[in-house]
């Protein structure tokens, strides 16, 4: 373990070596004209489609304001002996140099930025991380690191012809002890895999989105994210017990502690959780997770207006209390788009269409106690007219589909950044 | 709002200033001999007292291994003109000189651990307190941040002769959103005044322990306090939302963010939750209180052994699920200590005494079914040999009583801090 003026040490060496190589380009990768764009667009709709006050909301923009940028002439170029070495490092099928492959991982999942990498690495251990790290920060390479690709914000892709690091391969399960739940692995598992892994012991992730079937967990917690569960189970600086992390320079900090109740500083790992690795890239993950309930159901609503959204959220979480699990929201115009473009989805209600959509999950121990009790909330939020439309999914496959309207990301990503901030979950 | 190339330099910044004034000082005063002294002997006795295979338990020291230190002589000394200082800036009466007031701020609450300071101030602002460290800063004066004086370690009084910074009369509550359930208060408030504040409202603090009638929320923040609470509601680091603190040199750093889905980096806040005062003074808290559920039970068990305990813990967590939340422990010894030095306590058994005790607590919005609950799971725990008595709180002063029996904070800092590690909640 780390003492405290080592950790001392540590944090200071971290904060001046990294980002050096990476943080110039991060900075950029968010300030994309067309993403400010979107928000000022949306800014104005917000009033025009009924959202009364929402002239007033305050939204913030992160990252650079700059609206042109040019590649670092610091940076060194790749040359063929760069790629002998990452060769002889990692082995001939470990260092991608395919055009087809390449082009997939210089795209997001959006196609809104893309990069000219020529080289795409798969390390498969911490060690093959810092070595490919120790190399690039010597030769002034500039380097991305890559989980799932799924990002909304161009954060996993190159800018110029940063060398991709994928970190795909490293996916093993290290170790898991289920009296206190606490899962260890490695960055690159994806976290659907978890979720399978977990179910078999009777446990759960303690976040869960879209995009779990591709997303990584290095990647989630390098991205702070969010997702689905984080009004009963928090965010991650919640949930992560420890981290491994390396940096620009190859150093490895270990910092994977499994002790839920530990309450000692300089608590490092904070700075990597949200840090979209201009840190350092995580390697592996140590996190809680809550044991699986077996009774879930799921309600899908509809919503007058957006106060009531908002007064039904408070309500939810009063009088639903300990089963919450999850508490979604959308507007009519992208269930309209779910509609139009999302094949086989169908629309909860017969009747036309509302302006908004609420979804409520429970999770508990006991079925009957609890889908008594959301049947008993929606009556009282129908009686009290916060809702004007309510059904329960009465299987999984309903439940999935109800799931699979608020899940498609595109929309929460352009459409709905300004509304989290104001539900304020 | 601070912005990402800001919040890199702040931290480099607040890395490189913070602790040159208190650092040293911090590193000796976890390093007092008697400490060592305690755990070696307590890791022997849990040999003896049945613990099994308790010789391989892990405990780990943290601090210096100094066993003797100096006053850094590089540190001023106080001397009138900064006392005529103080005054100007604070006012006579937040200028304390007076003896008696001193020798209790002098030493802390187990009366370990003894300093001589001279001066205490009392600060009423975030910029008094910014005057007051630029000030010491300047010239070399070291300082100690003094909460409620509550904790057991020595991190809240002088080692030598530095000037006490005392936060009590930071206490206003600043606002609170009953919407969101979001308090922003003052560091010097006191825990059991903020319970108070919020029980009006309906809401509850996340972190409940046994010293809240004294302790404050910024010394609470600062050592990262765990509490009763931490099973169901998790740490500090995810439930405080934001922070306000004052850098060794004066400056202030806002992060007194209020979102709870905030996942943008680098979340500066993290370092301070757990620094003990030694990266920067706390003066403002922003934290995110869940809504008060009306139906409490408490159960006091009897166990045979330790190991009944932790798999207690596991079944607890599996069967009680959503509605747990508290899980404490304690073995016989303490019970002995507890039942002789205590006045009015009484032993929840009328039989003879067990090995081991615990306390469980389960927070619901259903009083008969929490309680149909808790009863089952007591049941079953009795047949299947966990438990080998049990009992239920009849009313809320039979509760307060058993809470009494755990919530003595010099048994938990001597005997506990092994036990935890490996409880592992």
């Amino acid at each position: 373990m780390i003492k405290l003026m080592d950790k001392w040490r540590i944090t200071n060496r971290l904060l001046n070596h990294s980002s050096k190589l990476i943080f110039d380009r991060r900075l950029s990768a968010n300030s994309h004209n067309s993403v400010f764009r979107s928000a000022l667009e949306y800014s104005e709709s917000l009033v025009k489609r009924g959202f009364g006050n929402a002239s007033t909301i305050r939204y913030r923009c992160f990252g650079s304001e700059a609206t042109k940028f040019e590649r670092n002439a610091a940076f060194s170029t790749l040359n063929s002996e760069d790629v002998s070495y990452f060769k002889e490092l990692l082995g001939e099928k470990s260092v991608i140099q395919d055009e087809d492959v390449l082009l997939a991982a210089n795209e997001d999942w959006m196609r809104k930025y893309r990069g000219s990498s020529k080289l795409l690495l798969q390390p498969r251990t911490t060690n093959e991380v810092s070595q490919i790290l120790k190399y690039c920060n010597s030769r002034l390479l500039a380097v991305v690191p890559q989980g799932g690709n799924t990002g909304l914000v161009g954060g996993s892709v190159p800018v110029f012809d940063e060398v991709i690091i994928n970190m795909g391969s490293m996916n093993n399960i290290i170790t898991f002890d289920k009296g206190s739940g606490v899962l260890v692995c490695e960055a690159g598992c994806i976290l659907e895999n978890l979720v399978s892994f977990l179910d078999d012991h009777g446990f759960i992730m303690p976040l869960d989105l879209g995009a779990k079937g591709s997303c990584q967990i290095g990647g989630n917690v390098s991205t702070n994210a969010g997702g689905l569960r984080l009004v009963r189970y928090g965010s991650l600086h919640g949930n992560v017990l420890g981290l491994e992390a390396v940096l620009a320079n190859g150093d490895v900090i270990d910092m994977l502690g499994t002790l839920r109740k530990d309450n000692t500083g300089y608590d490092l790992k904070h700075l990597f959780i949200g840090s979209e690795g201009s840190l350092g890239i995580v390697t592996k993950v140590s996190i809680h997770t809550p044991p699986k309930l077996s009774s879930v159901n799921l309600a899908f609503l509809a919503c007058r207006d957006y106060f009531s959204c908002q007064k039904l959220l408070r309500e939810a979480k009063r009088k639903l209390g300990e089963i919450l699990s999850a508490f979604e929201f959308l507007d009519n115009q992208s269930m309209d788009l779910v509609l139009t473009y999302l094949e086989g989805v169908r629309n909860p209600f017969s009747s036309s269409m509302h302006n908004f959509y609420v979804l409520i999950e429970t999770t508990g121990s006991e079925e009957s106690y609890d889908r008594e009790k959301l049947e008993a909330f929606l009556l009282s939020s129908m009686e009290g007219g916060l809702i004007s439309d309510g059904v329960i999914a009465q299987d999984i496959n309903q439940a999935s589909s109800f799931w699979r309207i608020r899940e498609v990301p595109n929309f929460n990503s352009i459409y709905y950044p300004c509304v989290q901030d104001y539900l304020n979950l």
